[in-house]
């Protein structure tokens, strides 16, 4: 199961010494070379293996990134960007070496713009913090894939989470970006318009390119006024298909859904362990309307007639806090309710994505797998987008489960493919998802990836190993 | 005022006979050469001058596009796309010469999803006869530049319209490609998975890029269902900057707007002439709601408040549609309103985008320097994205008035780029644009621009001389 990337050359110990000399000597306390260190930035949140940098600069500002990668390019040392390594598929591994720049001080606001609902920020900043921040104005950013991870790293992955089937993913959030390329120099993506269509969409080039053709340092983003109300629900089904069903139709029909999230009924029954909660084991929605009073109970009613048309139990909601947050908690829980299935087990995630009309399909599918494959991994989905994840929960000493893990993890991606879907819907390709960008999208399509990969880093520094399968 | 590219050197007599010898053979009476239909698909509606082909090619398949491609690449002959020619600024021109691709014969509706809210087509299907044929299914495709442009060409130019304050511009609303690349072979760059994050974003980098990295050959747009109920509702205003800020007041507020147009004074004059109508004549906002019937009551009510809050007149609201109708016939005429003005002149069109919290401020700066440059030119805006248009009468035998019209069209330009705003909102870049792009992204982005031209077209066959400004 490890993952080699053998067509990858390390830079010669030389280079990296004197890379190494370069930054200590422009840097100082910044560079970082300390063993525990440099593998605490590497990746650890998932089975592959850990391949740490030579050595870590923590990034005081935008110039610094861009004499780091002056440094590195000269020796043509890789450069790797880190913001806080919640990342799943290997992103901030270093598997030929390298220099890690670290992104969690470049963590300025620099201006918030209430009247155009923007704001100007660094690649380092929290969603959590952010929000911090924005409350008082009555503004907020609304992607929210779990983590509380950094913004530049969500921009490079191309992030989204539970409430993209409202306010789409992080591509759809971005207004421009700063970018140091290869050579340092500074890239300027767009403006603050709303939309422009001025030349190459350079802003989406950038994002979820996983910091492989240049490193993000600033990045304009659209914000949201807070919904003046928020309702809460959550509905039981017999079924996968029957959940799915009512999405479709409340797609269909128009609600704004701000969040539709599915959980199985192998999820259900773990967060009923874990939350002291005494829900129905089977597929269970939990929703949220975002807008006016008079909104949100109007969409919430529709809602409660759609799932029962869907075979759906009694929908209940609510705009109360206390109960929001109890409705939720289940959700908000899920992760830790599945660790609790095992503890002491680690636990494996993979998502794809599919169109919705087959996600009932895919879900009762891998449903199937998972116990034929006599593994333990609860489904939730972003039901409205046709994402799900499976929390794969291993033994990483046991080898003959992670053999069948291994073996697993392959088939979902096999069966979202096979419906016109995707690999993955929001955690990237990193190292992990490599070998099947290719069946994903065609030769050509990727052979166009490495195209643009060597027009913008012709020496293959930035996050070498990462997204483009080794030729 | 021509438009000189003088860098771009058209290939040899021999090479183009010998192409369109080759096209003979393969295409029949599919190849048209003859002076008038070459002249029809050269770039008439703007002030550039016209550029003809040497050649169109009806295309009918995206085999046919990869042959034409293959035959003009074999022999560095450019090759143009062609939807409806209604592009403002000169991207259909053929400053080179070559072969023009029409593809308004592949208008084929592949598929409809439903359930998916997705839908595959050619590019040659308009927007009209795309939502002829969705409205039995209850579906529309929102995005309305205003021609009834292909939607091959609008996603070409990344084109928006009306309703981009609610449902996004082309770039917000396509799933996938298929690509014709310039050797001819096919890139195909996404799934009908609602969101991914597998790999770069091929799909915006070819949105946008008018044909110079590839021609498209297949969409997979988003669709939305028809909303139950619409309302439409009027305001006047004394300035731009009240109407502005009721504008900015009802976006933070979350009011779902679906369009909020916005007819400076002079603009509401010309349609009171035109179309018998008797509105003030001040600034006037114009707006759409869409959703049940509580939803848009509800909004038309919240916009009432905030516009009298914002010195607004009396907010007039309908949900009939013979008086949505006659509400929005100022806007729908607007552009023969300002022809009706002086017959027999022509109208240069121009646009820029600001942010919002700078649009009054914009407008009427532009207002200023139209009267001291003694032009007549109405503005309208999409004013919940900052984005306005001038339309300026012209009369093209008297200099004196077009050399005041050359003078004027940089200054919009000038001002929204003072203001973080972009040179072209929608209609893009084309080639009366290029001059301003270095001076809005900086040297550094075009340069990134023209490695990925390079990466992508490295003969410099598709759709030469557009986008880029001649090194």
């Amino acid at each position: 199961m490890a993952f080699s990337n053998t067509a990858l050359k390390r830079p010669a110990p030389s280079a990296v010494a004197s890379a190494v000399e370069a930054l200590a000597a422009r840097f100082g306390n910044n560079l970082i070379t300390s063993q525990a260190v440099r593998e605490q930035h590497s990746h650890t949140t998932t089975w592959l293996p850990m391949q740490p940098p030579d050595a870590v600069v923590m990034a005081q500002s935008t110039a610094d990134i861009q004499d780091v990668v002056r440094i590195c390019a000269e020796r043509r040392i890789p450069v790797i960007p880190f913001g806080t390594g919640t990342s799943l598929e290997g992103q901030v591994n270093a598997p030929a070496g390298g220099v890690c720049i670290d992104l969690r001080e470049m963590n300025r606001i620099i201006a918030v713009h209430p009247d155009d609902l923007d704001c100007v920020i660094e690649p380092g900043v929290t969603r959590k913090a952010l929000n911090e921040h924005l409350r008082d104005q009555g503004l907020f950013f609304p992607i929210d894939p779990g983590a509380d991870a950094s913004i530049g790293g969500m921009a490079a992955t191309r992030a989204s989470g539970t409430n993209a089937v409202r306010y789409g993913t992080m591509k759809d959030n971005i207004l421009a970006l700063k970018i140091v390329r290869a050579d340092g120099e500074i890239i300027s993506t767009g403006t603050r318009a709303k939309k422009s269509s001025a030349g190459y969409d350079l802003t989406h080039l950038f994002i979820g390119a996983e910091g492989t053709l240049g490193i993000i340092s600033e990045i304009t983003l659209k914000l949201r006024g807070i919904p003046q109300s928020i309702a809460a629900g959550s509905c039981s089904f017999k079924t996968v298909e029957g959940a799915c069903n009512a999405t479709i139709l409340a797609i269909q029909t128009g609600i704004p859904l701000a969040r539709i999230e599915l959980l199985n009924a192998a999820q259900v029954a773990a967060c009923n362990v874990y939350s002291k909660l005494s829900l129905p084991e089977t597929p269970l929605l939990l929703l949220e309307f975002h807008g006016t009073e008079a909104d949100v109970a109007e969409q919430s009613k529709m809602f409660g007639e759609i799932a029962r048309e869907c075979g759906g139990g009694a929908f209940e909601w609510t705009t109360r806090q206390e109960d929001r947050t109890r409705l939720w908690q289940a959700r908000h829980d899920a992760y830790w309710a599945v660790r609790g299935l095992r503890p002491g087990a680690q636990a494996v995630a993979t998502d794809v994505c599919v169109p919705i009309s087959r996600l009932a399909e895919c879900v009762a599918e891998t449903e199937k797998d998972i116990a034929a494959s006599k593994l333990v991994s609860p489904i939730v989905g972003h039901v409205g987008d046709g994402n799900f994840h499976c929390s794969l929960l291993c033994d990483v000493n046991d080898p003959d489960e992670m053999q069948r893990i291994e073996g697993f993890l392959h088939r979902p991606v096999e069966r979202a493919q096979a419906m016109d879907g995707t690999c993955t819907g929001e955690h990237g390709i990193g190292q992990g998802k490599q070998k099947y960008l290719v069946k994903e999208l065609g030769p050509e399509a990727v052979e166009a990836m490495r195209a643009l990969k060597q027009a913008l880093d012709p020496h293959n520094i930035l996050n070498p190993g990462k997204i483009l399968p080794q030729a």
